[in-house]
C-alpha cells in the first residue's frame, strides 16, 4: 500500500535526521523533493557541493519508492550513477524529479534529474536501483 | 548546423555497417531509433540479447547527438551506464527514445529509454556521455 | 558448487551461441576470458566496435559467477557500466580481467578491465550486478 | 608535475572545508584516503550514511588525480557510478583505495574500492570521470 507525502516526510525526517531535503510532491512511481542550500552545501566558489546533489537524488528515489510500495525501512540501495551537467546556482535549492521505472518483487530502479530551482536546465542526472526486502521481512500492510 | 534524418541515416550506414538500427525520428536533442530483431538477435529462451539492446542505445545517443550538433565522424563514447528491467520480446523490435541532457564544447550527455515495440513499460534504461572532438578538429560546417 | 572452466565453457558456447569469447581461466570470483577480433567485429578505422568490448564485459562477470556458485541458468543482468578508455587495436583480441566484489544471495557485483592482447593499458572497464535466482529456483546441487 | 600529499592535504582542506577525509598515501596514479566516523557519519541502525562513502570515493579520485597530474583547481567532477555491497561498521572509518585507469589530455578515469577499516572485504566501489582544465587554462607549473 503506497504510503502518503506525510507519512514519507516523517520517515525521511527519521531516517536522515541531517537531510536538508523536503518532499515537494509524492505521485505513483514519481516524487518532486528540494534539498535547500545555504553556507554548508557550498564549495569554495559558491557552486553546490556534489555530494549534496547526490543525497538528493538518492532521498528522491527513496520517497518515490516509498510512495509507491509504501514504507519498507530494510530498502537498501544496490547503485547509483551521477552524471553531472552544469555548475547549480550557489543561491537555489536542488529540486529532484524522480520516476521509477521499474518497482518488481525484489528491485526497484528509477531515474532522477535534478535541477537549480526555477532553472529548466538539468544540473545532474542519476539513475539508481534499490533492493527490497523479502516479502517474508515486509511490514505489515 | 544540424543534420538531417537522411543525412545521419546515411552517416549511420557508413560507420556501423552491420548494425540493423534504423532512425525513425530526429529531434533537437532527441531521437527514436529502432533495432529490428530476428534470429541473430536472440538468445535461447527467446529473448533479446543484452548486447543488442546495448548497441541499440548507443547509437541512438549517437543519432541524437548528430542530430544536434551536425555530423561528427570523431565524436567517442566516454562511458555507458545500463539498467536492464524486463526481458524483451523475441518477436518484436527495440524501439529507443533518446533525449540530450547536455550538449557542451567538449562533452554530450544524454539517456535512453528501450522498449519492446508496442509495450509501453521499459526492458531497459541507458545514460552515457559523448567526447566531442576540439574545435580544431571538427568538420567545416 | 562452483563449475569448472570446462562445465563453463560448454554453458557459455550454449547460452551465447553467437559469441566469439572464449575462456582462459576461472578461479573463486575472478576469472580472464578473451573475445577474438576478426573483420566482423572492427568499425570503420580500425577499430573494435564497442558492443564487442560491452558483450566482453558481459560474459566475463557471467563467467567468473558461474566459476564461484555453479551454473545458475535464470541469472540475469541488472546493470553494467563501461567506460571507454583507448582505442583498442584492430589486429588484436580484446582480454577481460574479471573479479567479482561481492557474491550474495541475491544480487552479485563484479568488475572488469578490457585490455588489448598483450597491451597493460586498459581499453575499457566495467562494473556489473547480476541477479541470482532464488534458492528455491536453483539447480540441484 | 604531481603534487605531494603534503600539498594535497592543503588543498583539499581548503577546497572541501567540512570534509572530513584524510589522505593517507598518494602515488603515482593511486591514493588512499580515510573518512573518519562519528555521530554525524551515521544512520539510524548504526551503519555509515551512504553520502559519506560517496563523499570519500569523489574525494580519493580527486586527489589521485591531483597526485599524478598537479593540483587543478577547474577539474571538475564528470559522472560517478557507486555499487554498494556490504553495509559498513558503524564504529570503524571509511578507506577508499583508488587507481586511475587514465589521465589524458581532458578526461580522467578511475575506480575506487572502500572498506570499513581493518576488513578486507569491500563496502562499495565507485568508479568515475573528471574533466581536466584545457592546457590554456592550466596552472603555470
Amino acid at each position: 500500500m503506497a504510503a502518503s507525502k506525510e507519512e514519507i516526510a516523517a520517515f525521511i525526517a527519521a531516517e536522515f535526521p541531517q537531510t536538508r531535503v523536503r518532499v515537494l510532491e509524492v505521485g505513483h512511481k514519481s516524487c518532486r523533493v528540494v534539498h535547500d542550500v545555504g553556507e554548508g552545501e557550498l564549495r569554495p566558489g559558491g557552486t553546490v557541493a556534489g555530494p549534496v546533489m547526490m543525497a538528493t537524488a538518492d532521498v528522491a528515489l527513496y520517497v518515490a519508492l516509498h510512495g509507491t510500495v509504501g514504507i519498507e525501512p530494510l530498502t537498501v540501495t544496490t547503485d547509483l550513477t551521477f552524471h553531472f551537467m552544469r555548475k547549480p546556482a550557489g543561491d537555489k535549492g536542488i529540486v529532484a524529479d524522480c520516476r521509477l521505472l521499474k518497482v518488481g518483487k525484489t528491485l526497484a530502479i528509477g531515474e532522477v534529474t535534478l535541477f537549480s530551482e526555477g532553472d529548466p536546465e538539468p544540473v545532474a542526472h542519476a539513475v539508481g536501483t534499490y533492493a527490497l526486502p523479502p516479502a517474508a521481512h515486509r511490514r505489515q500492510k
